[in-house]
């Protein structure tokens, strides 16, 4: 049984829904070490989220943007928190609704995502600064000594 | 420590909030094997959901059901997701809001659940295919070994 | 690699989101021995939540309670689970909306969340009975004997 962990920046994006999986596949490559585990990314902020959907049609992740933008409203007339900007307390909400971590099985030294799954970054706010991420793996390691 | 993983398919079911306990438990034998330990249920499908709720009373179920329905619109306007049916885009929205995976703690070979919380699978299609399920755990193993 | 496991209650609190990261140190102190890891918390609950957010403004916390008051109606006319009140039946959908569950990384004996970020404990009864969490770590100990 092993354990991995690292921490990692992410790519500067605009508001919105992105699709990180290569990025994350690139920046995490010791996923290929393990034969089964999971590995666990944490979104160390309370105004961006994480989470999987469908990897193919960019509409999908712009209707999760307007989607969320009509249900979690900016200025709304109860919200106290005001001093960081309409888009602030919206974002802290939307981090909640979503959540600032996932968990994804490892099989094989790949993620065993299903066929139309991706990793989303969501970014919640207009201008944000650099978004740090924390993998995490637990597995078993392939062995590379069978010979 | 020990990791076991497996691969199951949910019995199919349609559009609505089921609860999954028992079929959990059947299929993932192995969770007495373990004496404490965490196991990942993890959905391959970004139309669809798990999460934990009330295990009793099936009204739960279909109002969930209905304030899902109510807060995540079929043919929105602003939606540009649409060539694969009115249900699509909601399903997908739905996804990201109740999450693809889940951990419950096990506690000496059974789930540490609370009295009234049960598994729920979520089915945000009208129709779908078959939905596969990644049970991760890992743990420590009963040792049966103690004579 | 090593496994801890704790079943603890937490202390009663009204409706609302509530910050608890202090409360979860103090009573899970075991975060200490362990120099990498995972720490998952668990609501053993149907109608309360657990999340991440911001740990400075408590305008934060009015804020989630009063956006879930608004989005996840009490009386709404399709509800047919009703007899444990008109925040019984909120209460599930909050806590299927929010989670019971989070994962947070340990990095040298400590939680490894960003600056901002907090645990919240969200009631989401009116009255509700103790609420109980079971915390699971997984990771590696710190070794003391490196003399």
């Amino acid at each position: 049984m092993n354990f991995f962990q690292k921490e990692i920046v992410l790519e500067k994006k605009p508001r919105g829904f992105h699709l990180i999986t290569s990025e994350i596949l690139s920046k995490v490559p010791e996923i290929k070490n393990f034969s089964v585990g999971i590995m666990h990314l944490f979104i160390k902020h309370t105004s961006a989220s994480l989470t999987i959907n469908e990897n193919f049609d960019a509409d999908v992740r712009s209707d999760l943007e307007s989607h969320f933008n009509q249900t979690v409203l900016e200025n709304a007339s109860y919200y106290r928190h005001r001093s960081e900007g309409p888009d602030d307390m919206p974002a802290h909400i939307k981090s909640s609704i979503i959540g600032a971590g996932i968990s994804i099985p490892i099989t094989d030294g790949r993620l065993n995502l299903g066929t139309w799954q991706g990793i989303y970054y969501c970014e919640h706010r207009n201008y944000s600064s650099n978004r740090r991420l924390v993998a995490t793996i637990i597995g078993e390691l392939i062995s590379n000594n069978k010979t």
